[in-house]
């Protein structure tokens, strides 16, 4: 919640550090997969996304300069939580990568859509502005669609592989809620950080990502 | 040379699938070399360097659909070429990296200065576009003069690494001007495609490389 001169509450920091550091690595992470891609067109669809993911890292990087702070020094704490998670969930293969990316890049408009009414105005015209440029995946549901089609098999192994993705996610997102509790206050509405209230707000995070294997045609 | 119409000439299609290429797989293999940084700084750093190149990249590309052709098509005879020097040119250490960025940038925008003079109106503005989005490796120099510096067994590695460099890029030109008569009787001013010439354009583009060496305080 923003105090009432709307400048940044507790913890406004350490969520602009959380995504800034994850949305550089997202970019590095989807540039690689990318290379996973047999034609170009998926090639540069992907590499389109990775893209979209360092103009987010800039502007959240530039308003943590705002707020005359040091990029690096804020997105250190999440470091190994987001290394950690992108280490356990490597894509080995192009649908893989492409599931990730639509996992990913879904979970993280929900998440920012969740946090943009506890901001201040500023942070908050921010997160609107990444979160407009969200939502490029599309394409994805139909190559995954295809794939399954052609091999049906295919669909197990990829709603498994989303169940994983989902869970090491949230393992670390509880781990960094746990170490960070102005983050953890602040992303329950300034009022608390009940473990339950984050686990609430994980839950209508999962909810949704319920919603989108199945546009995939995955399985939950 | 452009022909009385202001249409592309022959071998302008050759020439932005090449260019088109070359800016998508710029992006990747600095992406990738990203990946060595320490420092988040020289992670961003380069890190824009490759989201520059993917700029470009759609530039070309929407030149390319402009013309009618199918940028896949239109790139895939210089495939070969640019995935084999990417392949021989792997940088070792994040210096080899930096110091192929500021080699790769320099020469291209040689190349993209050469060739401007011999395109049609549309195209030689898109390669103005290009050229003033070029120049962002100017930072390369001050890490790699403090790295010869503080070890300065280093500056014979690297100057060695950079003569690699230009060596298999030209081995790579050589081939795709041999292979691809149109573009090679463009880059000559559309009068002939005599080997000579291209080799005159090549001692152009080393010259300028030198130039750069003795920037970076490597011996050529």
């Amino acid at each position: 919640m923003a105090n009432p001169a709307g400048l940044p509450a507790d913890g406004v920091l350490d969520l602009l550090g959380l995504l800034a550091y994850a949305s550089l690595t997202a970019f590095f992470r989807i540039s690689d997969d990318a290379a996973l891609a047999i034609s170009l067109t998926d090639k540069t669809a992907l590499a389109e996304l990775a893209v979209a993911e360092f103009g987010h890292f800039q502007l959240l990087k530039g308003r943590i300069e705002e707020l005359s702070a040091d990029p690096t020094t804020v997105m250190q704490p999440f470091v190994a939580a987001i290394d950690a998670f992108h280490a356990r969930t490597a894509p080995s293969d192009w649908l893989e990568g492409l599931v990730k990316a639509y996992v990913g890049d879904g979970i993280a408009a929900d998440f920012y859509r969740a946090v943009a009414q506890v901001l201040d105005p500023a942070t908050q015209g921010l997160v609107q502005t990444v979160l407009a440029d969200t939502g490029k995946t599309e394409f994805v549901v139909a190559r995954v669609r295809e794939a399954t089609e052609a091999d049906p098999r295919l669909a197990g192994r990829l709603a498994l592989w989303a169940r994983r993705l989902v869970g090491e996610a949230l393992g670390q997102a509880q781990r960094v809620a746990a170490d960070r509790e102005p983050l953890a206050r602040l992303l329950v509405g300034g009022t608390s950080s009940q473990l339950g209230d984050i686990g609430r707000m994980f839950a209508q995070l999962t909810d949704a990502h319920a919603a989108r294997m199945a546009a995939l045609g995955l399985a939950n």
